[in-house]
């Protein structure tokens, strides 16, 4: 058995999306446990994954719903998820018409940080006969997106709230700029409660108390309790981890569950070896921390891609006595998971180096 | 008809990729001269579109065949073109079996810079009754792959040269790292040409004088003719032009024939409004220049894409009065076209405003 399996991961085309489903199951049952023990509830965004049968690993793991960020991903994860919280404005005709398609089972949710988003789709639910239910995006930090200020919010929550068509459940944020070593994230989360406790409490006194208040992201995920109010978190990555995540403490390098298989293709120029993963199958993405590099070789972190070319990646074999030849096969940790397994049409599902299943990527494009 | 077609801008689903086919035109009616006039051959890399029918446009234009880069590439564009480069080492048995598997009519030639990828070529092709191009790659001081001394050269064509199933055709090089003005590519280029007159020389006095001497790229394209001793060009993002093109002078603004139709989706920051083309359809790549940003506005090039998360884009509103609302539509121009096209599935032509055809990205993946 051991014999045709090595043989898959020996045999199948480069580049290749694989997922290491022991790892995946391991960073599921820890979010899980946390977000049980501190009392929040846990909407994953699958966005990282866009697959369905990876939202439904996470479902059964115990998450109560799910996060989108574009209407493609909420038809596909609407097959799988009847609670779907669309995190992101739904801002054109073409948008609301499919959101309204969506089965009318399902039970939407949107952020939003205008009006201008809020009276179209308040108009198209109404046509269509739904109730969709509206979080005030607040800009906590980041720069994004969100309202600025705590009176900003209660004007739109309140045009929300007394909106036919959607119902005012709440708040929503993303931090997406801390990418903080854990040790230092305290004070950070510290000021996140503050302002957060700011925006909360000017709701409240105008009779708009959240009943939601989702926030979260990967970096942050082990320390949301720090957060007063909090009632849900939104990790993506934590379902694979990266070389990101492991920069700021947020997991372990065995923890990471992602990896692109490549094969070595060229060892002509000293120093280093070139592989098939280049950047239209890594993505090309500044890590967090100043390390330098798109990535790192899974069983040997040590070696890392020193260069992207859209196919081609280069390893820097200065930290190594490791000598590759033409042929070999190496597995790569990308620092950003989600915009590389965006870039594959399926993810291969691995126990150790078994293959146990090939899911599309369902969920790719708009 | 107007109206209709500023509809279909206003009223399609984005991020959309546009493709303003008068502009194309226009870039492969230039090149077309250009190589006519300095005596080169053609031969686009069709990375760029991975598009079957921007390919018979390129042919119809007087590409005397096509540049691929992936075997999938291959397959496509084996059915509208009979002269394919795979410019890239056909390493492992699944590329090879697949290679082999391309029609029959179809005129292959592979670049390679190793025994290791010569041999089991060779040795697919035999089995296959087929008979396959080969050209040794040199490296020419971008440090990707490729050999590098003349004696290396020599070797490897002598060992094509010899071996049965492949057919020893010449040369090819690609430098990348040359992305200067055009200004200052002169002193670069002769330094190209001088490199170049060694390998050439090395492999004539041995018998192996290179039929086919393949280069170019697009920031070197109108300086092809300062490297002697060139036969054949294979620039790719001439067709669409990108800002790199621009910044290192390779095309005017107006020649940029690609971009992402995108959305407003949110202004709630002071200074800035946010898109709906991200990282996930514009590309996170750093620009050639010091300059900075991820794009610019093709009708507006002062606005700037200064930040990207996967499904936001951050448009700098410093350098203009316009003050764009929710709902607007802008066309952005990606630094790397090609990385940008990879993230779409289909291409939407158009002339002036209004859209002629849509094709499949068909070529994309692996």
């Amino acid at each position: 058995m051991r014999a045709m399996d090595v043989s898959w991961l020996d045999m199948t085309v480069t580049p290749a999306a694989l997922v290491d489903l022991d790892r995946v199951e391991a960073n599921l049952a820890r979010v899980a446990a946390y977000t049980r023990q501190r009392g929040l509830r846990w909407r994953p965004h699958t966005k990282t994954h866009k697959t369905p049968e990876l939202a439904q690993l996470q479902l059964a793991a115990g998450a109560q719903g799910v996060t989108v960020a574009t209407v493609r991903e909420a038809e596909v994860m609407a097959s799988v998820c009847d609670d779907v919280l669309l995190a992101y404005p739904p801002v054109g005709t073409e948008r609301l018409d499919r959101l309204m398609d969506l089965p009318p089972h399902v039970r939407l949710t949107v952020a939003l940080d205008s009006s201008e988003a809020l009276h179209p789709l308040a108009h198209a639910a109404r046509r269509a006969g739904r109730t969709v239910g509206v979080l005030v995006e607040l800009e906590m930090g980041m720069r994004r997106v969100g309202v600025q200020s705590p009176a900003d919010a209660v004007k739109l929550a309140r045009e929300a709230a007394y909106s036919s068509g959607v119902e005012y459940r709440g708040i929503t944020f993303y931090a997406g700029h801390l990418r903080l070593p854990q040790a230092e994230l305290g004070p950070a989360m510290r000021a996140q409660s503050e302002r957060l406790l700011a925006f909360v409490e000017a709701l409240t006194a105008e009779g708009l108390r959240p009943e939601t208040v989702s926030g979260g992201s990967t970096p942050t995920l082990w320390r949301s309790h720090d957060v007063a109010g909090l009632t849900e978190i939104r990790p993506g990555i934590n379902i694979f981890n990266d070389r990101n995540s492991v920069s700021v403490g947020a997991c372990e390098w065995s923890e990471c569950a992602y990896s692109v298989l490549a094969t070595v293709v060229s060892t002509a120029v000293p120093g280093q070896a070139v592989i098939d993963a280049g950047s239209k199958a890594l993505a090309k993405e500044e890590g967090f921390d100043a390390s330098g590099g798109y990535g790192a070789l899974l069983d040997m972190p040590e070696v890392r891609v020193h260069g992207l070319s859209e196919e081609h990646g280069l390893l820097d074999l200065s930290r190594t006595d490791w000598r590759p030849r033409v042929g070999d096969r190496v597995r790569v940790v990308p620092n950003h998971a989600c915009a590389s397994v965006n870039l594959h049409e399926k993810l291969h599902v691995m126990r150790q180096d078994r293959h146990v299943a090939t899911h599309a990527i369902a969920a790719r494009g708009w």
